[in-house]
């Protein structure tokens, strides 16, 4: 590792720049997503469903931020509040976070929200990312992810905070935490929710190479707990959801708050150091312009 | 986990008392044991059976705690004297704990020592369970459960304690931390217990849902390191003795406690407050009323 | 652990001496290598072979120590002086550490470094053990074991320092940490190496029995990633390379600091106690007087 500062002229998404050339030249651009480009919708449609059920105590949380539910600003910020509300409402009891657009469950975070912003606008952006993690990660609800497609990056994340993950088993979608597959490392809380899900050993390779599983491989090393035709993925989950709630709460969720306070502790005691870490590197002139290329690949790849 | 505190008004045996009543509709009750009913038998009987092979220096300790070796304060005292016997004697270097009665390795905590008695009595009978699990856990011998019966909760912890657990291939026979199923958490040391056995997410979920696994499926998930058929456990048991002996003993113990150090030094840091956490969690009226109810379901089950 | 001094005048290689005693009897000794009896060589000869292609970036650091690459001061100095050339030398993004010896990888620490050596020598030798690992471990770049004959003891250490494993699918090649089959015990960040990669519960039982795996029980828990037949192992490492190299190095390196930097802070820590830990274990009297007969075992295997 003493040498890590030394090489680190290299940096700032070299990697994405030379696949992306790479790529381009034949005609095919395979990159996975991992920060994705969302068209700017009227911000004023609403970009999460909640549906609860106060007969069974189950709400379900609809992502529906078109086209790939990318995690911007606006996006967190509802989809916190939602979650919130659903906390606060003693009626509500699970939840199960779902996406209502095909083929993605969510393409991670919104490249627009760290491409030519202020350092405060990147900074709030990232403390939203963190809540997130945060609310969903340390909830007292039953959690369970409804993965009906891919989940890259901070897609996986979200999904990894839950209690539970159901995927459609269709081995086109995948789910993994491909950060340095762009140049760029998840944080150490990122690093931590994937330790405790999948192990020290595993998540030290799928970390380093960014790999992204297909639906069976994340099933074979445990990223996802169960697989599911496409078409029975929610009611998986419900089905899923009934065993968690036979389960008194107050049981329950001491015992989750026992596996997961050390963690959760972890990003409270170093959240200012975090969000200043990401805002000095996000606007560092180098990964700017490297933004501006992948953002002008995604464009490209659209028309 | 925020949340937490607010909800917990719902806390108390919630759980057991609806399944107890909705299964006693059924005319059958299906909810395992956590905690136990013990008959009250004379207790000048012995309750541990310790027989010391010199030749070998291998002592077989069985329970015989009729009808279910229900972990009382009187069995637990004399279980872990006999283990401190073994312990202090050079000829013995290694145990192998098991059941001397029919279907059941132990029943878990015996619930007359929470129900109805002082806070003294309740924090004396709490300071034996984690002498218990002190005592296995960072024994110097070599530790081997012969698991020839169901091993529910504190059963399950005892088994969890030792060097390497063989279980009865027997799919009727289950194991597991399960007091979630009754409302109930196990402590962190139960929980450090369990993580450290079979992994931080298994631990998660089996911990959060209370799950009791089959013999084969503990075996898969490595709650248990070998299955063989019922009349074969001890037998077995001795066989995987004689490659712990063949290693010498001070390289071996030395290696335990390397390995098992920070996780009793955690309980031996925190030994006072878990005591109070459990009396004033225990003689809370609530919790009594739903000890009594728990109870007379039990007696109920045995008329 | 409370007896475990009480009972450590047992200790000092006594379970090597008896079990040499037998096996002799039976006209073959089977005991693994764990230190190794190295020729002395004219040390003039080179001990490692370092083969660097600037254009793939890509070294092959042979080690050709004969008979066995026992790791000897001499050795052990050589092959981090030929490591650090390559961290610091800029074309040089990846390693792979081979044998160019036939059979075995390493046979781990050199037991004529320990023996009727001076304190100060053997405290030498120890603090290059450490600096070994501490470079693998620690490498900024990728590190590849193209394991193609057996590894025990320091041998594996070494292989388990490295970002990955191929291992020569060869049932007659074993790996492992057997350290306490000799009646020694593996330091902290040897077991923490371990548990790193295989998990508690496995390097519980593997490091407390002293476990050797052959090739496809090593793949099976996890001790090696990838088994191949034995003339594919270097290439199956310059392939696997390929997959690493195509991560941007900062975002890789990062990231690998990020998993291992609390594993290696630790050893950084404690390195001077660790030193004088083994130093006064390995200069006992009577752990001198079990070397002895070991080295006069090893010698009757020889001739």
């Amino acid at each position: 590792m003493a040498n890590t500062l030394r090489k680190s002229a290299k940096f700032a998404f070299s990697g994405v720049l030379s696949r992306v050339s790479i790529h381009n030249g034949h005609g095919r651009v395979s990159v996975s997503p991992c920060f994705s480009l969302q068209q700017r919708n009227s911000s004023t449609k609403a970009k999460v469903k909640v549906d609860l059920d106060s007969s069974t105590g189950v709400a379900v949380l609809g992502m529906e931020s078109s086209p790939v539910n990318s995690l911007s600003l606006d996006f967190l910020t509802e989809f916190c509040i939602s979650l919130e509300k659903l906390e606060m409402d003693k009626s509500c009891r699970g939840v199960i976070i779902t996406s209502t657009l095909p083929k993605v469950f969510s393409a991670g975070l919104d490249i627009m929200e760290m491409y030519g912003k202020s350092p405060e606008r990147c900074g709030e952006f990232w403390k939203a990312v963190q809540e997130m993690w945060l609310k969903v990660y340390g909830s007292d609800m039953v959690t369970i992810a409804a993965i009906n497609g891919s989940s890259p990056a901070g897609g996986c994340l979200m999904a990894l905070a839950c209690d539970y993950r159901i995927m459609a088993d269709n081995p086109r979608y995948s789910i993994g935490l491909n950060e340095t597959q762009l140049g760029i490392v998840a944080p150490f809380w990122f690093k931590d929710t994937m330790i405790n899900t999948v192990g020290n050993r595993t998540a030290e390779v799928a970390l380093q190479l960014g790999l992204l599983y297909s639906a069976p491989d994340a099933l074979k090393i445990g990223l996802v707990d169960q697989l599911v035709p496409q078409d029975q993925v929610l009611t998986a989950a419900q089905e899923n959801m009934a065993k968690w709630l036979a389960i008194p709460d107050p049981a329950r969720q001491i015992t989750k708050s026992m596996m997961r306070k050390q963690t959760i502790d972890r990003l409270l005691s170093n959240r200012e150091t975090d969000i200043t870490n990401f805002v000095s590197f996000i606007t560092k002139e180098s990964i700017q312009r490297s933004l501006r290329m992948y953002l002008e690949m995604l464009k490209g790849r659209k028309a």
